[in-house]
């Protein structure tokens, strides 16, 4: 991985947490397979949730083994990301839950630990040498009619997976962003000393 | 880190994501540095979000240099949870946007980005040989009133961070979950093959 793409940081995180970013370079002949699938899943399995309710749930499209369910996930993405999701061999579904399976009770923590859960997966994904790209770009209510998602289940984010590709492969629009510099606004914008009117300083 | 402690897994996944997790055992004798407290911040910082709005803000409640926003930020918590954050050197505060930056148009993905940087601090806690733990249970009215936080922006979890302590000093009750087995639904119950009548087996 180039340096342009590791977190310019104030001080050392951990290497998978500096190295993760969202390519959309996929390689088109590489398969992801089952045991990374797995892999993946466990480590969104993982992930912490408020009363321990794991309000996340994952579908999984495998263009090498589901095909068809693969096309019709990948229709559910808006044009502008179908024009480099088209080379990825894995698309992922993230959905939140409502209800506390405990008390059947508003959870109003429900996307917030879906989004730990799915961060921990492309977290994974970095780890086992793939890349993985959340995109919020698709039709949900699509989605949830073709694959049967429950009403009370909300799309959260596609997940597009596979090995590192050519960037050359991608339209040139998108070539671009491949190498640019990663950006974050400055720790001072995010973050606070007990007040919100005092910035944090590192 | 106990054998007990650590993920049951159906593949391997890295070692960071299988060993966080969310202990209550605090030493309530060690500080965490600052240089440790931007490492953190810069963890949450780095993680992705939809249209790299960063939706997230967090505060910083760091007794050994502003003891009185700590006990402010410290007794907006529940009961339950004061009867061990009361070790912890360090609170913090995880805080969700609503609207994007770019449009100002609802941003439906802020909680759940949060989710991810939130996650994210807690890897790199893990990763520093901290321990971090995430709390719903706290009254988010009176810590946005305590510290100005913005009516947009809505209060997501505290959490506490310190380095690992005597479980011997934790009320009784929680001595026992401290050792317990870490436990997950099966991996079938939170990921389909494709629709949702189809579990995912590994």
């Amino acid at each position: 991985m180039s340096s342009s793409r590791q977190a310019d940081v104030a001080e050392p995180i951990h290497e998978l947490i500096a190295n993760r970013w969202s390519p959309r370079a996929i390689d088109p002949d590489r398969p992801v397979t089952r045991a990374q699938i797995t892999s993946l899943l466990e480590a969104a399995r993982w992930a912490p949730s408020c009363f321990g309710d794991e309000p996340w749930r994952f579908l999984v499209y495998d263009r090498a083994s589901a095909s068809e369910d693969w096309e019709r996930a990948f229709a559910c993405l808006v044009e502008g990301n179908q024009a480099w999701v088209k080379n990825a061999p894995l698309l992922l579904a993230a959905v939140a839950g409502a209800r506390f399976r405990h008390n059947d009770k508003p959870n109003r923590w429900a996307q917030y630990d879906t989004g730990a859960a799915s961060v921990s997966l492309c977290l994974q994904a970095s780890a086992l040498g793939l890349v993985a790209h959340q995109m919020g770009g698709f039709d949900g209510v699509r989605l949830a009619k073709t694959f049967d998602i429950p009403e009370e289940y909300t799309p959260m984010a596609m997940i597009a997976v596979g090995h590192p590709g050519d960037p050359q492969l991608l339209p040139e629009a998108l070539r671009e962003k491949e190498s640019a510099q990663r950006q974050r606004q400055p720790l001072e914008v995010i973050a606070f000393a007990g007040r919100w009117s005092a910035p944090y300083r590192a």
